[in-house]
């Protein structure tokens, strides 16, 4: 077996083998593949596709291709949840608690944000004292005590996946329904779920722009959990405009706090309660409620104090500061520096998530580069959504730093540029899309 | 302009702006675009195609990626002719003295063969004496003095065309009319000349399997010759069986002795008449003769002792030995050490060219990897040929060997089995194909 001979059965449109897959995946792995042989069977395979036997092979051999996470003390079933990324996305710190009071045990892993999309570590680093770079031991340990863990750690894990990413990235092959979605798959095999709840964002905000695309990928990687023998349920959010009422760090922590305390923002609250309904029944904890009921029962504990104690349990088992008048101890305080007002009178029609993003790493909530750091206080705050009536004047938003911030003022105006940009303003009230677009079990 | 997005343009099926293509050839020249971009934007090609702009655009910048060659001292058009190869083929070495007859002045820079397609530059070696690594001085005296040249040496000539090449060979990226086209086109562009013949082969001993596949490349190279401004035309020639009577360095140049001598075989002086028609007409040099009397003067002078001095003179003026009763001294004298029989009566209704040509690699005449030297005396001289009727153990064709060779008894009964695969004999006498099948202009 040969690469040049894979290469051109991609490039002829043929299936590849299962021994043509390992073939390929373990010599990427081990490098005796080159980079410019890799590179054109991707661009192969972006054009030409593959079937879905082709993905779950690529999925489960990327996913071997390192260290695979076993939890043999769980009775019940580990679950994970992945999200494709958008503005404002607090999920994971909520969800987490939320599940673990219905007896599911989560084994998450994330990472990093980079570029517009927040990453899960960043935020949970802005609690002070919060041990993210867990060790597999400290892992194990949190996993036994307390039914929880988020790790920032993923040493071993689907190497062959991240060199193929690094690849892409700089190849034009990201693009790419089977691609991406044995990338995901991979990754949550890797970690050892045996239950995966993918909520796929789709809008402005999100790397899936359209509806049809987003269900392409859904459903892909639904198809290849059932191949794979994973049970496997997609939620398709709308991240047309930020996701509740803010995104950076801090404040996305602020507003995970509020929703588990019950005063969150319905849209939150929406995708929340139906990631956590999806993950209770593949996990089968349902305890017999009947749908309606466990929706209600989930609603529920995040206002009863139910959701708030795991949340508190789960910041303080890792070392998170805790004060229980006011929650979760950051490491910087934000501030308020400066309000966007509405050039006109009308409806808010339209917010480009993705130029919001923008604006909020500007503000330094997010890197640009790899190895910026980051500013945990600073992030938007927004007053007016999609739907929302404004008159000329009225602020649409609130730009935040830290107090420690040094960021030069001018950023601050670039920022406030891409904001003017990303808010539509118009004469009608627009239809607005209910924040669940979709449910693909 | 970056690489990334030049790839991406070709993914989404965009046609690259003619900067586009300038940037990606700067770049393969001077070696800051890594092979894996190159490959990743060649796989795009290959299966998104390229417009005859595009083409254009990459043949010219490719010839334009080292030193181009110029002829101001020549009054006349300087041609060239490409064959893209088979098996027995020894058009050039009959072609040039021909059209030279006429005042067509030819400057041809010949490869070494790899695989089982011979090389123009391994045929003339096989002359004692003759030098072929002729110096750029050298290369313009011959072309004043006597109108020819041939030379092996392309040192600087297209070396993106060269680095593409190589890539493209280990990254299934050969398969392309547009790289194809613009890789051939941009070689003979290089190579200075003005108006340009192209023998494209076609059937089992050609790259182009079917004649629907050649006659596409050669519409490809006749467009970009359009939009580049230099005259070419395209004659699609028959390559299931092997042209003429024998394939083999000594055993081919014996053959064009003959054919130059009057004594030719009909295929080979049928395509060698119709290259010298349209080379000739290309350049004005057919002193205003009708078609049909240009033809008859071509086929005359093959046999009429005038092509037969100017072969006298090519051979001589580069160094080779000639000997006024035999033609050319060879460095080895092939002798016939095997014959193979007919298995079974009826007529040869097919003869797999690429099996003989594979034959006649094993019996030394070829290379299997760039660096194995030559047997000049090793090849095949077929008795029967597609149409031919044949008694059970009738000799097929014989099998020859150098004197001086020291092949391993073994390989000639490799080459035996291979030729007995490629020699289909049935009991219907089948309809011959002509030797060529069209003329595109």
């Amino acid at each position: 077996m040969n690469m040049r001979d894979i290469i051109i059965a991609k490039r002829d449109k043929h299936s590849l083998t299962d021994e043509q897959i390992k073939f390929f995946v373990k010599g990427v792995t081990d490098g005796t593949i080159p980079d410019y042989q890799t590179s054109a069977l991707l661009m192969a395979i972006v054009l030409n596709g593959m079937d879905d036997r082709e993905m779950t092979t690529l999925t489960l051999e990327m996913a071997a291709s390192g260290n695979q996470m076993k939890f043999p003390y769980l009775e019940g079933v580990p679950v994970d949840k992945h999200s494709t990324g958008g503005v404002g996305d607090k999920i994971t710190p909520i969800l987490i608690p939320l599940i673990a009071t219905f007896g599911v045990e989560t084994v998450k892993l994330s990472g990093r944000g980079l570029g517009f999309t927040g990453g899960t570590v960043d935020k949970f680093e802005s609690i002070k004292g919060f041990n993210i770079e867990v060790s597999p031991k400290d892992f194990h340990m949190y996993v036994i005590q307390t039914g929880m863990v988020i790790s920032g750690q993923t040493p071993d894990l689907a190497p062959a996946d991240k060199i193929l990413y690094a690849l892409r990235d700089v190849t034009g092959t990201v693009d790419s329904i089977p691609l991406i979605a044995s990338s995901i798959m991979s990754k949550k095999i890797a970690g050892g779920a045996s239950a995966i709840a993918l909520d796929v964002t789709c809008g402005s905000g999100a790397f899936m722009k359209d509806y049809g695309m987003a269900k392409e990928l859904a459903e892909a990687m639904i198809r290849i959990g059932k191949l794979a023998e994973r049970k496997t349920v997609a939620v398709i959010t709308d991240m047309d405009q930020p996701l509740g009422r803010f995104c950076g760090n801090i404040l996305e922590m602020q507003e995970v706090y509020n929703t588990v305390t019950g005063k969150g923002e319905e849209d939150v609250i929406t995708v929340v309660t139906e990631l956590a309904f999806q993950l209770i029944k593949l996990a089968g904890k349902d305890a017999g409620m009947s749908d309606e009921v466990l929706r209600n029962e989930i609603r529920a504990r995040l206002s009863d104090g139910t959701c708030y104690e795991k949340y508190k349990e789960l910041i303080k088992s890792q070392g998170g500061e805790w004060n229980d008048m006011t929650g979760p101890v950051y490491v910087d305080k934000p501030f308020d520096c400066m309000h966007v007002n509405a050039p006109e009178a009308g409806y808010v029609t339209g917010m480009r998530a993705d130029l919001i993003g923008q604006a909020s790493v500007l503000l330094g909530a997010g890197r640009l580069a790899k190895t910026d750091s980051i500013d945990y206080g600073a992030g938007i705050g927004f007053f007016a959504k999609i739907g929302d009536k404004v008159e000329r004047g009225d602020s649409l938003c609130a730009l935040y730093q830290g107090e420690n911030s040094t960021l030069p003022e001018e950023r601050l105006f670039d920022a406030m540029d891409l904001i003017l940009e990303a808010y539509e303003i118009g004469p009608e009230k627009p239809e607005t899309k209910p924040a669940i677009l979709d449910v693909i079990t």
